[in-house]
């Protein structure tokens, strides 16, 4: 058998005959010709059949061309034809006396037409049947993306000497205060699913000084909001020997810029297709104190955000115009916020009373990563947990570390789907997520 | 401050007043002078500190020479000092002069002495303590090594073009029958943890035609053997557009030639520390199937496995040498396994009934990965439950995206554990787990 061509190299092979395989993406029927527009993983080819009535024998192992003309939209097939230049075809070639053979059954029909360039079927369609619908290149092509970013986010921490690693998701204890988790019967004995890899990626600097994970993280998020997740890919990094949380952060803007690159260099096509370009991350993202950041509101406009432990959605909306139209940056960072509202484990300014050393890196207005320095003196863990009048004993498996040496650390965690949302302008992180889960969602 | 120098790039600044950091491995009191061992995370740097009462004065923010003295191994220390060639230092270069600071409180003592060469501790010590024992220099070898592993699957795959994703670990129902699963109460409603990707990416061969994923999976295993774990790390890929399961097992074969790349050329160092070298991975790894590996061992030995349904683990062993002896491989296909131990999804051999398009891979006598085509018509998937008496409608979600275009396609999975158990020789897969989930184990 002659070997497979895929769709975007048949220009490269005028004038041979080759064999194609790939999806029936779309099937054109006009008056003497009928048009077949194979899909495969890069891109599309067009097959040109004769007219019913005009078409020629049959082959040992292909249909007679006029079988053809009845094959569903997603039927496979594979197509052995004679590669013949086109302008008027995708790519200006096209694939003339065809020997057709399906390679399963005739499909059915998919739940809308994958081969219209929109859309036409709302999310809950979508999701129901995301096995099938994913193929629409357009929803396709956010997946591309997203695994576009995660290579380049990989690379970026590669050339920076982290270690990959790959940490337990079935937990003792819940690191993070509150509840939220989703519980387990482990052999009888109840555990948890990990909300994060924070202890474990904190223990690990112990090992390897900068580390690095991708894997899911699990949320039982009671809210049914267009970006609540009850799974997530988290994109979590943690490094050891920081003088403070600009080190991390300088880490991050290589991390950030490494995945545009990334989204750039491997899903160009997907990019495109989309009409996106990925974002331009400055050498040196612009940087804002959280008190600053709410001086600023203030100053500027009709509300007075000080004395707010937290940033409200339309502040972060206007230091993300502000940080545009000051420094031409779609990024920003939002340094100091109060330790009221960070975890128990979040390094306070030595220099700030009541501010932290943790940080909100905000893109496009919205808040897209959160890090910080850490506390790494066993004795400031007790003090901390103390303070917030926590019972120290459920932490002592994640405290042990902190008696055995630790350097000052700090880390940071990405969420895959937030980001992908936020560079593809999805309106809903589910259209960006392969297989949703949420508080109504549990399959396919 | 001056910037930090790794212990490993000293050599390059003899001459120079430089700055390190990290763990205090070993304080060796000698008549005359101490040395302390500096360990991060390029290797181990030495510091001469002066003899007690021949200290100099004590600076602005380092400790005076003696209090140094005091300081218990793995604490964090900075020092400052000068760079001084030495043939008897580690990399011919020593650190003099220093000015020492601890960068958190002392150290209590690790379960073991981390600083001598063998590791004097047994598993369960070692695993019940592991954020500190992982730092001892062998233990953490195999983790470099597995991550440098992971690091080789991933370019071997990415060089083929397969897609990187990210599937649930949630899910409503088991693909894989048999019991084994860890329920958890999902909002109210019984859900499951994934035991494999297995539907998944099967589903998204459909959208990406070759994609791969690196994830945990989940095994309630109520076995406690030195192999079983309740929560691993696996390695799967799945493509499709092949003929049969020979297309997958030449991807295959690329894999594992990539992984043990990966070893060599991102862990030599490791390799290296535990007197190890990667396994030659032969251009075309030898073959054989089933029923005459079983009719090999009948002629060549005293037993007679004929008529068993799998390879018992001694005749995996008698293969594995003979691979070796008869192709000079270390490793060795062995396919064609019968129906009746595959699971449902496995596609028959249209030419042998009883037998399947599957194999195994095994590596020095052990088997290592399994693979095969799968079935890809939904009538075939029908028929095949049917058969082994099973309801179709927990599949209903599973078989549904083989009514809309599958084409012929397989894939294999990889434990990363137990590859780094036969790569490294450890006895215990729980040796080469970063925290290790068992029957009898939750934390840390």
């Amino acid at each position: 058998m002659i070997s497979r061509v895929l769709a975007a190299d048949l220009p490269s092979h005028v004038g041979e005959q080759v064999r194609i395989a790939g999806w029936l993406h779309r099937r054109r029927e006009l008056k003497s010709v009928t048009f077949l527009i194979v899909r495969d993983r890069s891109g599309l080819a067009q097959v040109v059949v004769a007219a019913p009535g005009e078409s020629g024998p049959s082959t040992a192992h292909g249909l007679p061309e006029e079988t053809a003309h009845g094959l569903p939209e997603e039927t496979v097939i594979e197509v052995v034809g004679l590669v013949t230049a086109n302008d008027q075809a995708p790519g200006g070639a096209e694939l003339t006396g065809p020997v057709i053979t399906p390679l399963s059954g005739p499909a059915a029909a998919p739940p809308f037409d994958l081969y219209r360039p929109a859309v036409t079927a709302g999310l809950p369609t979508i999701l129901d049947h995301a096995p099938t619908t994913l193929r629409h290149p357009a929803l396709r092509a956010g997946f591309e993306i997203a695994a576009a970013s995660v290579a380049g986010f990989r690379a970026a921490l590669d050339g920076l000497c982290f270690t990959e690693v790959y940490t337990p998701k079935i937990v003792e204890s819940a690191t993070e205060s509150g509840a939220n988790v989703f519980g387990i019967d482990y052999f009888g004995h109840p555990a948890y699913l990990a909300q994060s890899p924070q202890f474990y990626k904190q223990a690990l600097v112990g090992v390897f000084e900068r580390v690095f994970e991708v894997g899911p993280a699990f949320r039982a998020e009671p809210h049914d909001t267009a970006r609540h997740l009850a799974e997530y890919t988290s994109l979590d990094a943690e490094l050891g020997f920081i003088a403070d949380h600009h080190d991390v952060m300088a880490v991050l803007r290589d991390v950030v810029a490494g995945m545009a690159a990334g989204a750039a260099e491997r899903a160009g096509a997907a990019l495109d297709l989309l009409g996106l370009a990925p974002p331009a991350v400055p050498a040196h993202i612009p940087e804002v104190h959280f008190a600053d950041a709410q001086q600023l509101i203030a100053t500027h406009t009709a509300r007075d955000p000080r004395g707010e432990p937290d940033l409200a959605p339309e502040d972060e909306r206007w230091l993300g115009d502000w940080a545009l139209r000051e420094h031409g940056s779609e990024f920003l960072f939002v340094t100091g916020y109060p330790m009221a509202k960070r975890p128990f484990y979040t390094h306070p300014d030595p220099a700030r009373p009541g501010f932290s050393n943790s940080f909100d890196l905000l893109f496009r207005g919205l808040e897209l990563v959160t890090g910080g320095q850490r506390l790494h003196r066993h004795a400031d863990y007790l003090a901390a947990l103390a303070e917030r009048g926590e019972d120290p004993r459920p932490y002592s498996g994640y405290l042990q570390v902190f008696e055995h040496g630790m350097p000052p650390h700090g880390g940071f965690a990405i969420g895959l789907e937030r980001w992908t949302a936020r560079l593809t302008g999805a309106a809903n992180v589910r259209q960006v997520t392969l297989f949703p889960r949420d508080l109504h969602r549990l399959s396919p």
